[in-house]
């Protein structure tokens, strides 16, 4: 079963409602470095895998994308999308990522952001991936990083009495698998994956990887979200960019 | 000044020490490991870059090589390596890395075990690498982790007061440059690099990466060594294998 969290309703009131702040670790950390990391849009055909509410789809066709195909696996985030951030150059599918279907479609681009963690199965992923790229196209997407999955309990910055964060805690990382959190409710579900086995399945698979960014937050996150100077005390998320060879 | 914490003789008699023991990180770890990424060593010309007493050197003329250089800062290390493992087809040379000057040679495979972390100018490490590499040569390396070099302060396992490890801290992961450990004697000096700096320059001066090893121990390690187990909680080491392409 996959999970879709996103269609809890009160998992997606909140989620909307911080979304809609513009004052996320989304906005200031995450999202300027997938973007950082893209060589072009212009022209390009991409597939955005997680799409959300359709933002980043948006930004693709406002950059000159020539056509995007938008997949989530909740019906909320779909109907939201279309309703926000419908074009006629973007398609939104309403799917898990694992069962995704596109027959005879390839990409120039593919992207993924912030979804990868979700889904259990990687090694077919990047094979659903390779087989959806144009030969040379770009898969790039974010996740959680392994730093931050690892430990097997929560809450894991660890503080003195006055709730001064002390240092981060860091546990079971070789231990790859489900992770359990609470993020709104109770249950949320991610993998934890070692840094090797993010990169060297890619290899494994006729990727070569072009780059990675542990981002830190842009400067005027610092001034709006002030916590996030904690990002360069541990990442949150790591990028990884990669090229389809053959 | 470059750290030659080798030639302090209080220091020298503790490593030699350990490593005479048989039971140590690097035998169940790190070296198993290092040598699990290498493709062939068969009539391949080798530059070893922290040579230490030239075990590995040797190994490589006993698995094939036609011929070694190992380099190391240590004067010790060096007059060690030349009584133990001394071969006609090895040529040990006494100089720091930063320093290694050798005209006109290349070699197909470039090693280094565990001395990366001690250089502080890691680009200007990898340019050299990339000099002395003939085009599609090998570049394989382990490091500290970045897990466990980030941390400002020692001690990392946090514990109980019954000293039961309770996690790994972890901290300043963002803050690249100089640490100072206590290893046998006060003040010897790492650099801590992020896992996206340790790649990326690799693939900025032309190499591919190949393959990522997070090390745990081989099962003998884990009897003879039985605190071995802690390499499933938090790695100790990284192996990075690339190749240099153009």
């Amino acid at each position: 079963m996959k999970q879709n969290i996103y269609d809890n309703p009160v998992f997606f009131r909140e989620y909307i409602s911080l979304r809609e702040s513009g004052v996320t670790y989304n906005d200031f950390v995450e999202q300027p470095a997938i973007k950082s990391a893209i060589s072009t849009l212009k022209n390009k055909t991409i597939l955005d895998l997680g799409c959300g509410t359709g933002q980043f789809a948006k930004y693709c066709i406002e950059n000159g994308a020539s056509k995007v195909i938008g997949v989530d696996i909740s019906r909320n985030m779909i109907e939201q999308a279309k309703k926000e951030n419908g074009d006629k150059k973007i398609e939104y599918i309403c799917s898990p990522i694992e069962d995704l279907e596109l027959h005879n479609q390839k990409f120039d681009l593919i992207i993924s952001s912030l979804a990868v963690h979700y889904i259990e199965d990687y090694t077919k992923l990047i094979v659903k991936v390779r087989s959806l790229l144009h030969e040379n196209g770009e898969f790039i997407f974010s996740t959680e990083h392994p730093i931050v999955t690892a430990r097997n309990e929560e809450n894991n910055w660890m503080k003195d009495s006055n709730g001064e964060k002390l240092h981060w805690a860091l546990d079971n990382y070789q231990e790859e698998g489900k992770r359990e959190h609470n993020w709104y409710v109770d249950g949320v579900i991610v993998y934890h994956r070692t840094i090797s086995t993010l990169i060297n399945t890619l290899i494994d698979n006729g990727f070569i990887l072009e780059k990675i960014i542990e981002p830190q937050s842009i400067p005027s996150g610092l001034e709006k979200m002030p916590k996030l100077v904690n990002e360069r005390r541990r990442p949150s998320f790591i990028v990884i960019k990669s090229r389809m060879l053959r």
